[in-house]
């Protein structure tokens, strides 16, 4: 059944999910799957509506234009979307293709529908996994110049109109300017359980801590490094026998599931970002 | 804040959640908390509405009276009540006093809020841990003669004035009967991942068929054995070097954790039954 | 470090470990790792050492036949051999290609390292995948007549003189006479939690009985069908909104990570088989 | 079956495993069950050694004295005791009775043995929970003398002649001089999963952070605060709905957990520490 998606949260106030499920209603919509919440801090009102769509008596465009006095009066930010629209999502990566690889076959698969313009890295080691796959690879090395190099980056994910970028083990920080241009839609899949081991080499110091389970985090990226808004996280137990090679090789199962999970919710508008946390609408 | 459930499923129609949630809206209700299903396949709707009561302008008896023609017009199954109204929770019990423990220490600590008015045994073992909770304990012995023992235990339910019988490892059978009489308000703890291991003996056999995981269900009770509807389940790792001992252990951690969740929720009106299923608005 | 690993189970008596260490102390062997186990109802001993190569004074052959000796008199089932040979894995697959890409992806990572002499299939719809890795594929319908496809299967083990088959999803009943010519080196990767759902459609009467958990379990393959030898499971929770698609999905993960610590585990000798049940001296 | 626990760590070398074991066949000693570690960073072997009791031919005192040559040519450091010796473990606690409550049932229903001579608290909260088990209570109110409280403190630890002390959810920092004192003795429960949200208020600030996955780890007191080894975690998933009052509470039961595990293979000389890591050998 083709579903068209409402998500959007406002500051909260009396009667919203009423107002809200009422306009839908006006408009024929049968609700499949409704999601609310309010945060009793912030005040915050969130929501994610899944409509039938053939039950809707308008196309896109005219309910937008439809709901835009209502979205307004709330002062919400709202997207209404077809979910069959499919998203166009731009990897990149480095040296470990793991997550890459997964991402691949999931979304070649089907498992979950978007489109990948392209892929881009800072090494040519998965040119060849990639084009295989028909999709463009681009060769971006990061050099001393590095404001150069992001502007190209900047450029391709342009050029690619990426509704998203997924850093699956892309290991250079993104640039604060182009957190900020592309907020909520830069997503990076971090190898350790955050707020744990925040920087570099987080399996090699959880060995040393001797910690007994580490884990993965899939966060949106935000110009204050590992801090962004946590989408999902995965953990899984180590014992004393367990090498920093071996935390590695286990960690890597965690990061391919908190990625796959974190870009399903997000392409499927279950994600909603409220300053620094998410609130996740999950399947 | 003091707040009131709305619990209601019905078949599933167009404008369902517009309707319900415009009627608290005419109340003066403010939705803290609102969950929604519909399962597509049964075509039924289930929703657990939780409103900030002193938005409310009319009291639980005069608001029950006014939702009443919705609800019969919607053919809902509805209940209405204060969130901080304490149910009344019998306690059943045999030889195996965790799952016992465990509730009486969330009681007393007052993680979750209900009343005990008795707790019922076949067996005068924990009559003394009971007792000093100043709780009544009633030492049932369960004769040759069941169908007049079930009739004093059926009694003593009826005297409790019980809302939910919590059958903490009480390792006897309850009569068809009972199981009718008291639909979706009996609640069993399991001592295996059902329907794995169904009947007797779960550690044992588990052990016998060396598998790596076991567990616990909490599932309401119906004539058909072990096969009512599950309302959680809980499982942990073992391995080669368990014994059965070793998996009864391990299994009182995964039966206390699912009997305590099953319960805190039914006691909040998140579990909702349809056939053999049930939908849990978790929290 | 390469490594030698010895693998040994035998009935149970005072001071084999003792006798065991001290033969490899004898050839210079420094343990790097040991594991132990006796079962105390079978009175049964398992071991793996995993010795420094290095310290080892003579060459496999010559070791082998040195231990030979106490071997029989322990009345022993043993194996003696480098960690850096590659056993042979034969992969069968149906239509389902989440293991069979999964574990392609990890052996050509170098996850872990063994040769993959054929990839058989009774569709057509993974040859592309397998050939691009340059594996050959053999496509094998399996026709009404299913003893003589099962005639050219068991052949076509043969010429890959594999170790090890693995069933990554193949739907179809392996005769018992190749069960019984292949003990303990057929592993198959079973969609449910067993012995729940033994058979087939796991999913789908998961989805039935409304479980809150699902997973899969990969076992040795017996002529008893779904009740081999267990050598690992994984779950997942699952909720009321799951339908048997999300089932599925889900299902595949936990699919993939049991098959690949299975293999893993079964590639480095770690997983000794007694009767129906496993020990598992995990890393 | 009694059984004799011989717990042993010293740098590695070759053949260790076999001289060890030697002895013990020696002594007569039937082993039971073997656990070996060797780390090869540090280049030390770790082993507990569980030996059937009526097969040792000499008594504690007598296989103690015919062991400490050995022991003292490997430089090892070592116990051998009777595993049904009954262990001293002074709690304490402050004013969150969950920890203490569950070691308290886990003590009455005998799950593992061990001897509580008191339980120490800076509140008279829990005074009549303790007595009413029969075990006294001393309340040591922390004033502004710290000194002079935790030279009481150290008094009746010794006065009880503690073998182990159980910070249960203690809110006061021990003074590094106690720390000295009783290495590898003193077992505190943090309500995080270190080293995530190391010091005050884990639960509002794993709250803040938005974090999906919540936990509590076990470990021993060191003088540098929340580092010492850590011995078990437990972690539980997360959602944006729960409140810092949800997380307290799903944290309740991860830290009885974690500790119930820590405290029963301490017990059972399960645990070694090495430095700043432990090695644990699970049961």
């Amino acid at each position: 059944m083709p579903t068209t998606l409402l998500k959007l949260s406002c500051p909260d106030q009396v009667g919203l999910l009423a107002r809200i499920s009422a306009w839908v209603a006006e408009q024929g919509g049968n609700l499949v799957e409704v999601h609310q919440f309010t945060d009793p801090q912030a005040k915050w009102f969130f929501t994610r509506m899944e409509i039938d769509t053939h039950t809707l008596r308008a196309d896109l465009p005219t309910l937008r234009e439809a709901f835009e006095p209502l979205a307004a009066e709330l002062q919400a930010e709202w997207t209404l979307r077809s979910a069959e629209s499919r998203l166009r999502v731009v990897l990149m990566v480095s040296r470990l293709g793991h997550c890459l690889a997964d991402v691949l076959w999931r979304w070649r698969s089907g498992e979950f529908a978007f489109d990948i313009p392209m892929v881009i890295s800072n090494h040519e080691h998965y040119r060849g996994t990639v084009e295989r796959e028909g999709i463009p690879f681009h060769y971006l090395p990061v050099t001393e110049d590095k404001t150069s190099t992001f502007r190209k980056v900047a450029s391709l994910w342009d050029e690619a109109r990426a509704d998203l970028i997924v850093l699956a083990r892309y290991m250079q920080i993104i640039p604060p300017e182009l957190c900020q241009k592309w907020p909520g839609r830069i997503m990076n899949i971090h190898h350790s359980f955050l707020p744990s081991f925040i920087g570099a080499n987080p399996y090699q110091r959880a060995h040393e801590r001797g910690v007994k389970l580490i884990g993965a985090t899939c966060h949106y990226v935000t110009h204050d490094l590992d801090a962004g808004p946590i989408i999902d996280q995965e953990v899984i137990r180590v014992e004393h026998f367990h090498t920093v090679e071996d935390l590695v090789r286990h960690g890597r199962d965690c990061e391919r599931i908190a990625l796959a999970r974190s870009l399903r919710w997000h392409l499927a508008d279950r994600v909603l970002i409220h300053g620094n946390k998410t609130v996740v609408f999950r399947d």
